[in-house]
């Protein structure tokens, strides 16, 4: 076991509260609050290219993400702001933090400002606190037999961040998806009420529902045939199979990744206007890991499921060598 | 107005939800939860020299000091862990943290570890959170009349830092009170149903007590005479003038600071044992500045009230340019 799988297998044993979830949640449950806590820093989760206030939009987008996929409503934020050399970088990213606090009627309510020593790396955070529905689903409530949905679209971030990476001055709406995600709170509350286990996918469709099998105890069949492109997404990067575990392993979708009783039919429920959901697989009584196929074909697990750079504490994945 | 300031104010603009208390105060209060966030630096808020463990024990307790100056029971915490190329220094952090969280039975509930960029800046944080008890006293609720009370000793942690700074393998009670401080849970709970305004005083008393004045539109006059003074202190610093103004002003306290009607007498009421509770001084209905006194005699303030890098966000004083 390496060092960091150490350290945050330390930390599940720390965290022994019923509260915690067994730290394998994307948010902790405490008193009809939905709570989570997500940090990005310069260079691991955001471009120092990228614009200020697109950071400030993308810190507060990912934890809306979490209250999204426990079926939370917006209640309030706290944000650690580090001020730099560049305040008037500070003040961008401001200017996107609070336009993504307007968007979705998330207050902010507190908080902490530091000033960083010169040339440090900028590290920010925020803590958004929902409040929880009828029913908060974790991730380990999913049962074989049920059906598996993805809420949104699979690749578009990853495919944007590849053309920032080939040219920083990219531009288009793949760009805008890794710059700009969208949290799908809405349609997070309606299915909240009726998913057995529901999370947001921000590392890789692939590595999220390996977590959500693993916690469920379940096994995971994913049709790659099925997985919810979009139409910027096939015109850049295409639709063949390379195409499709692109998408699958990409990361920073944002989507929602819900486990639904067999006889539930999402499509039949009162979801925004213009929410995507897209059956994608099932979940099986076979070992707890993620079997993927292309139509009936079985297509071997790539190597890397995702984005493993992040890791919520305790995430179970995290622990393998 | 500085950009720093700017960035302030506007910070205090968005916020202008009721649960944000102005952000002139601690902590925010929602649904009778009391959310606080720390965040500290390396080379801003610990010393790269400070035993990791240490590090993780303050973390925890300058933010449960925020839930005591709330009055609040420690309910749990989300930690922002950072993982550096030094895991053992992780790992011991970890070691502080756990210790901090068992010593006040705040139970860890979630959180977000991050692997930082080699070379960069440790940066921490942690939010707690704590359920509110039958009155949360606020920053602003401070009348003419009121007595002014410290609970704890001052000077301690600064006096601790100066032997640091001067010899890094400097140890001993003033040096543990710079690494461990100890929050005052219990007196704060007591307190708050009495208090008219409670804080603590992270940054120096009298900028924190020219803060509390600030929200609460009185004036506070301090007898520097009176200060809290460990033996500890009087043997490494002294006890004249100047030795109190240090005191004063050296930050890093976490010592509580309330204002009480003058009917109550704190002294009566079933503090925990050990607690030391000293009366200091009295709100006035002058302007809302600190005023100091010597006995009698008026002392003109000193240039700097206390350590402002670390600002409390849109904390009213951090707008003075």
């Amino acid at each position: 076991m390496t060092i960091e799988a150490q350290l945050i297998a330390r930390l599940r044993r720390i965290a022994s509260d019923p509260a915690a979830r067994g730290l394998l949640d994307d948010a902790a449950l405490l008193d009809g609050l939905v709570i989570t806590h997500d940090t990005i820093a310069e260079g691991v989760h955001f471009l120092p290219s990228d614009p200020a206030a697109s950071v400030g939009w993308k810190l507060v987008a990912v934890n809306l993400s979490d209250l999204a996929a426990k079926g939370a409503s917006p209640a309030g934020a706290l944000l650690s702001l580090t001020i730099g050399a560049d305040t008037a970088w500070d003040d961008e990213f401001l200017t996107g933090v609070e336009h993504a606090c307007e968007s979705y009627a998330l207050p902010l309510i507190g908080g902490d400002t530091i000033a960083l020593p010169p040339g440090a790396t900028r590290v920010l955070g925020l803590t958004a606190i929902g409040r929880a529905g009828t029913n908060v689903p974790s991730r380990s409530g999913a049962r074989p037999g049920d059906t598996l949905w993805v809420v949104g679209s699979l690749g578009d971030a990853a495919a944007g961040l590849r053309q920032l990476i080939a040219d920083s001055k990219a531009h288009g709406l793949l760009v805008e998806s890794y710059r700009r995600p969208v949290p799908q709170l809405g349609a997070g509350q309606v299915l909240s009420e009726h998913a057995t286990a529901m999370m947001d996918i921000s590392d890789g469709l692939l590595l999220d529902a390996s977590r959500l099998a693993e916690a469920s105890d379940c096994g995971a069949d994913i049709a790659l045939d099925l997985l919810p492109l979009s139409r910027a997404f096939v015109a850049e990067v295409g639709h063949d199979l390379a195409s499709r575990l692109f998408a699958a392993t990409g990361g920073d979708d944002y989507a929602l990744l819900a486990a639904l009783p067999a006889e539930c039919n999402p499509l039949i429920l009162p979801l925004p206007s213009g929410t995507t959901m897209t059956r994608i697989g099932t979940m099986t009584a076979g070992s707890p890991d993620v079997r993927l196929f292309d139509g009936v074909v079985p297509i071997p697990l790539p190597e890397t499921l995702g984005y493993e750079h992040r890791g919520r504490i305790a995430s179970p994945v995290a622990d393998r060598p």
